[in-house]
């Protein structure tokens, strides 16, 4: 943290200031400057908020300048996190595809789109069973039913399988039935539900808020981490612009950024970005062409049926050029796709 | 909805359109045009998610025609609602004004604020118990001994007290507490919370989320109004913007176009937005100005040692500057201010 | 500047940055903390950019401590300015209003429109004759012709005038024909025009890009007092945000923050930013309230049938209703309304 | 264009809206809904302004339905247009790259840039003369000395080049010392700029305002080629969101949006959009996966010396680097590196 001080300050302004940074415990370094004067300050803050430092006279401006990232950022820890969900690894050599319908709607549906995506290289099947819906008359999930049909589909296909979950109350039988529960984008800033999180021993695939900072972002990863889960996906899924085009504009240069300041996996959905399917196989691409470790999309046997999000979800021969064109990809970035040909 | 079709679409194209419109239990209306052709439909959509027709041959867009505020929304209830809170009325002849601080941390330091600001003309007392932090490391209020120094600042001063809801498990502890519970930005997509909002017997006031559009933002009053709790006061915060001078960007844009829209009370929070107290005067003469029902704003009496948003809190004399400021504005918007000077 | 640098830096390190801020004619000042050593730099920058700094080793960030705004900025020139438009002054203790039709479609139309406005209050009379359309294929604005009926209006009415320049070409007509030239949001950034404009010994109407960040607008400014002309009015219009229910985001929090740094006179136009009329009047009353010096609104007497933007222009009847408004809101920030009733 | 009617609407306000549709010279076609009556229209709108219809009686609200691509649109030219560059060509079977200096500063920094580009596979150069800065007081290049030292790398290396053109007055200038000029993002929306350039009989790159929609900046395109110049490429290069680590957010997901709706190349500039080197590589692999024509970056001998942008500029290793990444993705896009390595 630094203090900037007004021009002209008055001595007694700075003391005052330096006082106060003492009271809280830290170290004033007045820094004089031809212009103006600042002052640095050093220790920890602890539960003390240095916000109050903006009251005092002669005060500019509070600048931040160590990063608040105690165990998500590189300089915890400098190597990458690898995430195991099921025997499927993130942020390893290899990148990983998480699959399938928006919904569980139906056994038939999940069970077709199941194999559907195995046979075409998938990793993981995605299906939603508690669904966040903007509106209130709009399809919620099938719920319990849902978790069931998606067990049915593990152990038919061997699959891993994540889920959303999306209350502290419906938070155990989800994470019973999943090998990693998702935390959506609405719930990011969800604290009793991070915190809920940072308890399980289940791997999280945390989506970015559409008006999340990065900063914001990797916060509240730390705070399932300090609840003692290091097992968190990143998961960029598009912000909101005045672009209005498509649904949300995908921040895709989000992805080398947070490798750059955290170790843990980020993955890329552009299925919730884009809101049309014929815009998800070029940003899946760019996804991993910007250095990702893997994407979730959606796929449905037959979109125009689906009880949500079908203008979204990519047809099976949709997904089996994408799987294609990504093998074509991943060497560029130094990555191998996990499926042969 | 409306269907708009590709220039040169064939007639089976639109045949196929009209034939999955009626399956949707609807009523198809082409229109053709010189260059294209529409398509528009009549009837209640119910759980099936017209977003299926985007998928078929020849179709370019589709357009939302009615809007989905059924409970919100004045084409149902024509005339302004009235929300109650102790004995103030929100949407009524007179604007209201909460203030207080932004948690509670001590009993004298609620206690003060709480005199202070009744003096000076407040309606109903602010002051967080349970708090939502971005920063997993910062103070996170007192909880349930929050909620008790709150109880004594009503029963000492006869204001009506307002406090935020963060989950489900402690709702009940602080709706038992408060006379309106409020659920904040980061939590107005929480739908657990909304739905067990919508089971409460008490007034909501429910804060625009920054990145909510004024559809989201209707919506998650529509939530809480299917549940069967009519008494939602919708709340501007800010939002998020590329514009970096201040914490967000106040959108007062939304306060008319709320007012036209809904006939729920619609107040402007101006602290939360500015993040300083220079700018937090003039934003709530604007928010009085362009036809809010009232303002929430942070007043602390030692701003300068507040665990949380200390520069953003007025002192109590500047509360009382602006007070008098708005008894001066209130008649150019044929409202009337509650307090006599 | 600030040079912040990495955790663990080594001496070397620093020495080769406090020799390349040397070597810019600066003064290096080390500050060591507990976890990094940032690195402030003092002296005046001139052309070298410091920029390049941040591409040496250990260099984590650069921190802008001093602001750039040398004569603009109230650290130049602590009182108010106050830029007069023929006998009307900006700035002053007098509110001032701008009103009048967005084009000058007609005589009739524009002599109707003044005549209606100046006997309603208003002080100056805004009209376009060359027109920055979005659409090669939308009016484009009577030119020349424009601004002959302009000077009629002027000589018969008294009122000053004020149109908008689009180009090096047609701007000395322009500026002949005028009492104050406007530059639009689109040309905020049209640094050859803002040249021109500082050429010039007529009052300058800048308005704020949609896009433009505090510091951008003020550097716009900057440009035209560089090239030696003071008389800038300062503009906000509205902001692109993700917010789609109006045309653009008006972005009031900036009327003060402009006011605290800056001692140019700051106005809000909130027709452009509201697109309909039913908005413009409480955003205007908004405007006033927040501490602005002033409005510019669009009225036209048949709005109707406006050839540009007639679905913002306000009618002579709310025009009326609005200065009615104004005045009452002016004592509450310690302005004058310009007109007795 | 649609017209949407309030519910409950009488039949004297559809006539009087029907009746204005027949004023301006169009059809009217009423297509009664259940709950809504909405009115479509056919015709060629001309210089006629249908917002005024939003004024009328009844109407909720105007919906554009037809596009105003007239000649960017793949409706008017459905197959790729191929953009000619000396002989270097954008939009057809291969993906084109230029590269080089931010501005140009000396003969040796830009004759050794253009040869090391030239040896490591780009296809044209690039290099500004004449630069928009947001400051007056930072570096506003060599001008018409910067255009001779274009020419000299031109004739040494035999690569076309690309120079900003920023106002009519020394566009002359510059069209006549380069193979292809560029129109800024800042001057998207300088009407007067396009015109011009609407004139030139070479081709325009040009680059997407920082704040412009998809629809805007069509239309900008439409200028210049209503003008008469039909070899527009455009180029993302960013737009303005509130996510902060980076300059601007690159927005991918125009590329192929803009590719589905204009025949128009489409190219992308990573390097401003990411303002630091290390975010420019992952970017410009992500740009030609998403289905770019090519990209623009820039690169210079020793970056921490550069005049202006030095953090973006890419070194020449890290430049080869890159070419190597992009010849194993463009099979993924059923594209050809021109360049063999």
């Amino acid at each position: 943290m630094l203090v900037v001080m007004k021009a002209n300050v008055e001595q007694h302004e700075i003391d005052r200031v330096c006082a106060a940074i003492r009271d809280m415990g830290l170290d004033p370094h007045p820094i004089p400057g031809q212009v103006r004067t600042a002052i640095g300050m050093t220790g920890n803050t602890g539960p003390v908020d240095p916000g109050r430092l903006a009251a005092l006279p002669g005060v500019v401006e509070l600048i931040q300048v160590t990063q608040p990232y105690k165990l998500t950022g590189r300089e915890m820890q400098p190597e990458d996190s690898i995430v195991r969900v099921g025997d499927v690894e993130f942020g390893g050599p290899s990148i990983a595809v998480i699959a399938g319908p928006c919904s569980v709607e139906t056994r038939d549906q999940t069970m077709t789109t199941a194999r559907c995506v195995r046979e075409r290289g998938a990793d993981v099947l995605r299906g939603g069973a508690y669904k966040p819906r903007t509106s209130p008359y709009a399809f919620q999930g099938l719920g319990r039913e849902g978790l069931d049909i998606l067990a049915t589909a593990r152990a038919e296909t061997g699959m891993p399988v994540v889920s959303e979950v999306v209350d502290v109350e419906t938070f155990g039988a989800v994470e019973d039935a999943v090998d990693m529960f998702q935390i959506g984008a609405r719930n990011m800033q969800n604290y009793s539900l991070l915190k809920r999180a940072g308890r399980s021993r289940k791997p999280v695939l945390l989506k970015r808020s559409m008006s999340a900072t990065l900063k914001e972002f990797l916060l509240a990863a730390e705070y399932i981490m300090a609840g003692g889960n290091r097992d968190v996906i990143l998961c960029e899924r598009g912000i909101r612009s005045f672009s209005d085009f498509a649904r949300f504009t995908l921040d895709l240069t989000i992805v080398p950024e947070l490798k750059r300041i955290t170790h843990l996996p980020v993955i890329v959905d552009p299925s919730h970005a884009a809101g049309r399917r014929e815009l998800v196989i070029p940003l899946a691409r760019a996804a991993i062409a910007v250095g990702a470790d893997g994407i979730i999309v959606e796929v449905h046997p037959e979109p125009e049926k689906a009880l949500s999000d079908g203008p979204q979800a990519l047809t099976p021969d949709m997904f089996e050029e994408l799987m294609e064109e990504l093998r074509i990809i991943t060497p560029a970035v130094r990555r191998a796709s996990r499926v042969t040909a």
